[in-house]
């Protein structure tokens, strides 16, 4: 990245907006964030975790972020602060503003006569637009975009290259939607009619909270009756499945691949890890955490932590798991004999 | 959703076309369908699971659709009915019919010259459509959506936005295909030359039969030498990978982020659950269900239901449970030298 | 597919550019492959896996493909070589070469006047392309991708329809990139900030080496701080998804639906099965091979093959392996009790 023309911050600067205290030349100008190992002239970097206090040592960062347990470990300019990582996050977004959005409609995007376009939005290219739909002040719709009728995005929100918004969804402010999402298709409705499926038509929506966050080629499914809904502050990342009628508590994040089937209930202040799948009709509470490839097929009423991968092993070693797992059912059994053969041997020994 | 506007029918009309039975007053109007506990005026219910009956007793639904076992347990106008959920979809797509669509080509839209696009159908702006292509009676291709060369879309299909068909796919009549799905992209041939992957053509095609609906996000590549077909009426939900030579019977459901490689036949009316996986060049009988994560290494030749996935448990619990699974080898062995020292025993205790 | 107007080769011809021996008429024309099955006049087919011998034995190929051990399975005219299918593979892509593309930039393309397009590109409809971006000789970009600012694709690459790069990315030489990919989302770099979610700008970027192929909906997200870089040669499947900071060794391949949480190494000559997840922050060596559906948490430094998943079994059976997995704990300790009770009777009796 260059750092050509960015605005840049002193330590003291910085430590006014967000606090902690700089040891060292407070002075010395910051325009960039960088890892350890890579940050030069005008970087600042930070040590979140211990394993890499070598690289702190080493580091030729301008300046370093560390807790105060790590304060004397570099002699750079430094702030300390109670959580080096969070302190990073400001840091880096002071640094790293959105890039301004030139307001206005391209020539190129068809926008539906009866929608409603805020002045400072922009609407890129290629960008289609339906009957009554609304798009906030400061939202950027960038290239390839469709959003159906009376689809209503908030205010300060950015959709990215080829996003798809189904009619009637509703967006709140401040959301964040990356490309090749789709909020709002059909959720998986069918019926078993004399031989054969019937669709059942999908009458709900998908509403997103204010300051939702959605990963690329995620989809979120519309409601059949009642509407899907994220809370404010849900972050997804990318390939994530919702299924129609979910709802997903405010502040839960889901990583990557992760899926949750139908009228599922998530509670808030979640953490799904990776590739996690969650049945339908199921009640996940608040503070719940899903280990990555976790499968959850029973409702979860207790805050904690919930597991259940295989670590891959060596092929043949796997294989002789495996056959074992496959005939646990013998093995039970077999243990179940030796008890009462033993039992009826300490019985004569004894009798 | 708003009723204005809406059909409504009487209850009588509704047997009279679905057949079942009313008790109560057969003349209420219903213009919509809802949940037990959403339902209000004008609003038809029903109760598919007796879990749900405490919400039938409180509903405010103008009428609800029951099984005879359940007939006494409203007093609401009520259709009875063999099936209340299959009758339910019935209803709710007489209710909710397909939008009409205004035919014709936006001016936005680039159609080459020696594209058929039959006088019925609308293809949306932004929408890409190559030479030798088809487009059939009454179909809606949205915006977005990218159609190859010599592609064949059939009659009363729907296209929503930014799905891409490669060249030369063949799509059935009455198919949907949801946002970002792709359909045709080449399979995942290469082969080991010399130090690098070498790619091979994908010269097959994806055959889609008549009904056939495809969620949001899901791939189904083009065969390698051969085609990829999908038979009629074959369902599936969101982010499904259908690998390239896959053969799916007809009437088969397949629920989100399912993925199947290369060259395995699955049979008619299966269902396969969320997220599971099923290797390549395998057959799959007839009537096959496979549940949600389950993993298939091996065909399955014998209808019934195969299931494989571990539920997730406490983190610590979960803990202990992997370690055990990593040393069932050595429980075995323990076991078998049990009983070895066991018979020993025995055979001393009595010789 | 029609072989009107295709090239035709005779065996002469194709043996004198690739190698191997022609066993019967070196002269017979050949204009495509096709399967033992299928092949028919003008059409050459291979036998690369002795199960199909017997379809060897009944094709009605103009030609065959075969390994030295099988040369006398068949009468046909035949190539005998010693990798049938690699053999394959180079005659294949010779019948079948990328179709010419007419270069020049569509008139409903979008594109930045600051952006540099070869003279021998071309640039399909509805096509955004940013400022400062650059796509090179021969490169096809097809209808409804978007390239934001300062992309640079190289030479030769072909992105198929609705394809998103975000802004900065850097795409090698013969890249290929099928429809719906996502190149350059946001990593999912977040901080708990005072109750709630502090997203982290992903300022790094998405380096694809040359000869790269990356599947249908497959997502690579860019470097929260470095980029995420996938060395040349290496092959993606579809719906894949790449975590940011992620490094893939060149001429690695994965299959379908895999997944990589950020920041993991993966080195050079690795093949990854559908399906697969490995956690963030590890580092797998060269050569490793991973099972389909295996579940990686640790790093792997040692080449070989690594497995984790369980074979699906009939319902009523994996309830009870289930169930006794979950009671593993138990089970160990009925053995350790077991192993306890036999050896104080041992004790006695040998006492």
């Amino acid at each position: 990245m260059s750092n050509s023309g960015r605005s840049a911050y002193r330590l003291s600067d910085i430590v006014h907006r967000f606090g902690g205290e700089v040891l060292g030349d407070a002075d010395v100008r910051i325009t960039q964030v960088a890892t350890l190992e890579a940050a030069g002239p005008g970087e600042i970097s930070f040590l979140a975790n211990r394993r890499y206090r070598k690289q702190l040592e080493q580091t030729r960062a301008e300046a370093v972020i560390v807790a105060a347990h790590d304060a004397d470990a570099t002699e750079r300019p430094r702030i300390v602060c109670d959580d080096p990582y969070t302190y990073f996050a400001r840091v880096s977004a002071l640094l790293n503003p959105p890039s301004a959005v030139a307001p206005g409609i391209h020539p190129l995007a068809a926008v539906q006569a009866s929608a409603r376009i805020a002045a400072s939005a922009a609407i890129g290219p290629f960008v289609s637009i339906g009957a009554g739909a609304e798009v906030g002040e400061g939202s950027f719709v960038e290239a390839g975009c469709a959003l159906g009728d009376n689809v209503r995005i908030g205010r300060g929100c950015r959709l990215y290259p080829n996003v798809s918004v189904y009619h009637d969804c509703v967006i709140g402010d401040r959301v964040i939607l990356h490309s090749g999402a789709v909020i709002g298709a059909d959720g998986f409705g069918i019926a078993w009619d004399g031989g054969r499926w019937k669709k059942i038509p999908q009458i709900g929506r998908v509403i997103l909270g204010d300051d939702v966050e959605v990963g690329a080629n995620t989809t979120i499914d519309r409601g059949a009756l009642d509407d899907t809904v994220l809370e404010e502050g849900v972050k997804l990342d990318n390939q994530i499945q919702i299924g129609h009628n979910c709802r997903i508590g405010a502040h839960t994040a889901m990583a990557g691949c992760a899926g949750i089937a139908g009228s599922t209930r998530v509670g808030r202040y979640c953490r799904i890890g990776g590739g996690a799948i969650i049945a339908g009709h199921l009640e996940i509470a608040d503070r719940v955490e899903i280990a990555g490839g976790a499968a959850v097929p029973k409702s979860i009423l207790e805050p904690g932590t919930y597991s259940s991968f295989l670590p891959a092993a060596p092929h043949r070693e796997w294989l002789r798991t495996a056959a074992h797992i496959r005939h646990l059912d013998a093995l039970v059994e077999r243990v179940r004999t030796l008890e009462t053969r033993l039992a009826e041997m300490e019985g004569k020994k004894n009798g």
